[in-house]
């Protein structure tokens, strides 16, 4: 039987397969953070024509079973049908998370005062021809050669040596080296006839726990070509790390955990090679930043012991691999540098955070803060650095929220809400977009003007009869941020209870760091801020939530997604790897799930902005209005 | 239709499909150093009913047809057949070449003064268990306690670190490492849960052009627990090592070339390892010995420039490898090291055998002589060394020569003939086995007893009419060294030819090395003999021949297979290992064949023993009786 998309395709369907499996057979992928459990409510598709069986609608409303609306996980067809997939189901990989500019990046390369020294370099050699007289081997005339040219000792591995002989030989003993510089030695990584010194691309990754960031490099200036992102497809084995652990553990998962994190990086390095037509063997260095689970599930590390006490990983600091042994589709031989992590909760994508950010470099106190899937914070500065984790969960990303999404087109980043009529007006994302959901700095500003407004209360409770968009939902009461044409976008009571759990366990984190270092927030100097809230976050709303202290505002400086940004200097930089690992080292990891103040000081924040309102001044005074 | 065996086997069997692939499907193997192309006659079988379809019978007499023989490679069933295998056309693995005693190689390795240090070592540890106080990673952890130990740095290639966190709980942090030491550190082949100090094997393996000897060798005290041998299934790409290379090269059958041979040691390693119910993850390394050319198809090495001008091998000295990319069926991890190389005439067979012999370590003037599928020859002493190599050809084991075998049971090993009546009284190895061809110190032998007894003359032409054993053979004059009872062993024309070319060969290798080095046979102390040429190999009858040169006979030493000896040697000990790869470096190799003084002192050779019969005083006194 035929499913007909609107737009006019059409694919073969099988009754008793999801319609969600066959579309993802077909190449169309939707939205699916539940994997296809049919609990998270993503894949929305709207049946047009045509029979269809449905096995649950428990995340539609009444409104849109009536509408034809069905999930696509939980739906299959009975016969020849016609859907409509909506645009807020889609999954794209093109939309950029926080459009970096090259730009901005270069500036901060260059501000670290680092040179251009890739994990790979390519060495250009002209080999003297062999004859009676001069009869070595190939291998040793190689290293003689690298010797005579003051490149010291070579690391040929095995793998090198079967076409060593051809090689040499192709272009009249003319060969580019691609070789990595370790142990005061060079290794090699690749061997290609002829001289192949440039085009060479770096490629840097950040595995975020819901999203997947790519940047495409040229490492002959620095320059970053493109940008391209993902949902990390690992979320239908859990929206967070635990879960997704339990999966990998229990379930004997881990090979489909490892397969999904590097076919999402694949598919995202194929279609940056492909948009710019690019020799794939230009590629010759990729360089991956990311929690320590994330690391372990990208490397195929058992990551068992991270989540049961004394919360051990396998390591903390990984040696080079390559592209061959993870399946990483480019060159088999391109060296692979994981960031070093600290302990299981504060990874490699602190580290490279703090590298990003500089705070490592600073002789002022300084703060740190990721807020991501999870919520790492650490103090300090060129000193000393400390860190905590605080399970902030998902909900900034837009993971585990009803109308929740990342930052990227149609997602509301701005919410301004009218004290006298309560009339809301929104910024999206995009040119011209209708909202299709809300990203986490729309949250925060909806939540705080709500506030504000007085729709909610300090205990996070909406306040019924005081504006029409405060209805009863299917999940209890909820507020409409946007009334839109086919669904409007509410934020409900759970969601908004989802944000209040997750400030207030940052806000402890914040609190119990600086008490066991002994200082307070009087004595910080900057509060760095890190996440995927959109392209800007707004520091008075954040104040007004309890998310952020209430410090004068220009001590805070969002950076955006700082495990990137870090991840793109050390792919240019041997120094800054070597900062990298120096930071990790130096990092003293401070562990909250056992602390009995940082409960206490959880349970504090469970209010807007916090129990102690004294700590919140500004706000008492705002609120008094 | 069916292939039924006079021992009662039946097999299925094609029309058009030759009998010798049908019976190398149902696992029966048949020699067959032509590889299947008719040319060898060595794949013979008797057709006792049945009717077959025979594409050729070039190599086998009209006696033969008449009785049924025919050549299995040549040969496809019409119907169904009933057959006999000769014992002579049966390929057997378990025959050995030289039977080396396990206390003669122990006196062996003792007599260097080395300690048993072999290329990897086990090491248990026990592991503190982690706490939240002490929360280390398991890799950090592993670390420590190597450091804690005195075990100093430690590389653990990434593929161990997958299984590492079950690993180190399985047994309560016990684990035992499995080693090797490199550049003053360790790097891990294999982990084990538990304490797995002991049982450790270690496997030496001598890859010749025409044979293959694997040693199973106990790693605690360096005892040989057992040896197995089988052809070089290479063969059928040809007898020499130039045409294995043109094989691998223009036929592109590089793949083929490098599966045989790790096929083959697979097979001598599966029978040790069953015969000895050994656990398979006890093989802790494996060390191998062969010329250049076996060496480079071992690893996968494009072995094309060697063969021409100015021959040139990928690499002499070669980094470890690991059994898993090569294929070989132990432990994907379990180090193999490859003995270093001179050039590409002059390989890692040469340097082991001049370990074994101990002539790089010896004041006095000594020459090394391996006389395998090629004559290699080394002069030096503790001071120098300088290597020849002279192509000499298979003959001597056997290969290229009518009824040529390798010196295992029914080989005849010793020839004497009465010079009244001409009878001839033949040694065969074994038991009470009747003999069944002549390996290399029979045709020595036999060679030079013709000569003394005039059946042959000067120039190796036999003499027709002194005896009835000189007859027309099909391929021209032959002389019968045994009456057999299905067939008599004979030493045709063309053979002697071969032999004596060969010996002419070396013996020029003898006269130029000595010349170029400004010595004569009178400086040299020791003549030491490597080769398969028996359990035992007659001085005399081969200075007769002219094989060697005419000194003090106590100034000979006939050493059986040195390859293997050096291999065992390095198997045992690191110290060996680098005294092997010193006298790679020290050896200094002389090209011959591009020598006129070697091509005139070939010449001159081509006579028994040689034109200059003064170089032979006690031949020429012998031949005037």
């Amino acid at each position: 039987m035929n499913l007909t998309l609107t737009s006019g395709k059409k694919i073969k369907v099988k009754q008793g397969v999801s319609i969600l499996e066959s579309l993802k057979r077909h190449g169309i992928f939707l939205t699916s953070s539940c994997g296809g459990k049919g609990t998270c409510g993503k894949c929305k598709i709207i049946v047009r024509s045509g029979d269809v069986e449905s096995r649950s609608h428990i995340k539609l409303s009444r409104k849109e079973v009536h509408e034809g609306y069905a999930l696509a996980c939980m739906t299959s067809p009975v016969g020849d049908i016609l859907i409509d997939i909506p645009k807020e189901s889609t999954l794209t990989v093109e939309g950029k998370i926080v459009t970096s500019k090259s730009k901005d990046l270069l500036a901060l390369f260059h501000s670290t005062g680092a040179d251009i020294d890739p994990l790979s370099e390519r060495i250009v050699l002209k080999l003297p021809a062999p004859s009676l007289d001069d009869n070595i081997s190939d291998l040793e005339r190689l290293k003689k050669e690298l010797f005579a040219n003051g490149l010291g000792c070579l690391r040929v591995p095995f793998r090198f040596m079967s076409n060593l002989a051809r090689t040499v030989r192709e272009k009249n003993w003319e060969i580019t080296l691609s070789a990595i510089h370790s142990e005061d030695c060079y290794e090699i990584i690749n061997i290609f006839p002829g001289d192949r010194k440039i085009p060479q691309y770096g490629i840097a990754v950040d595995i975020g726990t819901t999203t997947i960031v790519v940047y495409l490099i040229d490492l002959s200036d620095g320059h970053l070509i493109d940008v391209a992102s993902i949902y990390n497809s690992q979320i239908r084995f859990g929206d967070d790390v635990i879960t997704r652990i339990v999966n990998a553990t229990e379930n004997k998962e881990m090979g489909d955990l490892h397969r999904a994190v590097i076919s999402d990086i694949n598919e995202l390095i194929t279609i940056l090679i492909s948009n710019h037509k690019l020799d794939i063997d230009s590629i010759d260095s990729i360089v991956v930043s990311g929690n320590t689970t994330m690391i372990h599930f990208f490397l195929g590390l058992d990551p068992s012991a991270i989540r049961e006490e004394p919360y051990i990983p396998t390591a903390n600091t990984f040696p080079l691999s390559h592209a061959g042994e993870l399946g990483i589709k480019v060159n088999r031989n391109v060296p692979v540098y994981s960031f070093p992590c600290v302990a299981s909760y504060v990874g490699g994508d602190i580290v490279s955070g703090v590298l990003a950010v500089g705070m490592n470099k600073k002789e002022e106190l300084s703060i740190f803060i990721d807020i991501g899937t999870n919520g790492e914070i650490v103090l300090g500065n060129s000193e000393w650095l400390v860190a905590a984790a605080c399970s902030a969960g998902p909900c900034f990303e837009g993971s585990g929220m009803k109308h929740g999404m990342r930052a990227t087109d149609g997602a509301i980043e701005g919410v301004k809400i009218n004290p006298g009529t309560f009339e809301v007006e929104v910024k999206v994302i995009g040119d011209d977009t209708k909202p299709t959901g809300i990203c986490g700095s729309g949250m925060i500003d909806a939540i705080a003007e709500m506030f504000l407004t007085g729709i909610l209360n300090q205990k996070g409770k909406l306040q019924k009869n005081i504006s029409d968009r405060v209805r009863e939902g299917e999940d209890g009461l909820e507020f409409v941020v946007f009334f839109g044409e086919s669904r409007d976008i509410v934020l409900a009571e759970p969601d908004i209870e989802n944000i209040i759990r997750a400030k207030a366990a940052i806000y402890a984190g914040f609190s119990i760091l600086l008490k066991e270092a002994g200082f307070t927030f009087d004595d910080v100097h900057k509060v760095y801020i890190a996440g995927g809230f959109g392209k800007f976050l707004d520091i008075e709303k954040s104040i007004i939530l309890g998310l952020l202290p209430e410090l004068p505002k220009d001590k805070f400086e969002y950076m955006g997604n700082t495990s990137i940004a870090g991840a793109y200097l050390c792919t240019l930089s041997r120094k800054l790897r070597g900062e990298a690992e120096e930071i990790s080292r130096k990092m003293t990891y401070l562990e909250l799930s056992v602390s009995r103040s940082f409960m206490d000081e959880y349970v504090s924040g469970l209010f807007i902005p916090h129990t102690n309102i004294e700590a919140f001044p500004g706000v008492k005074e705002l609120t008094k209005k």
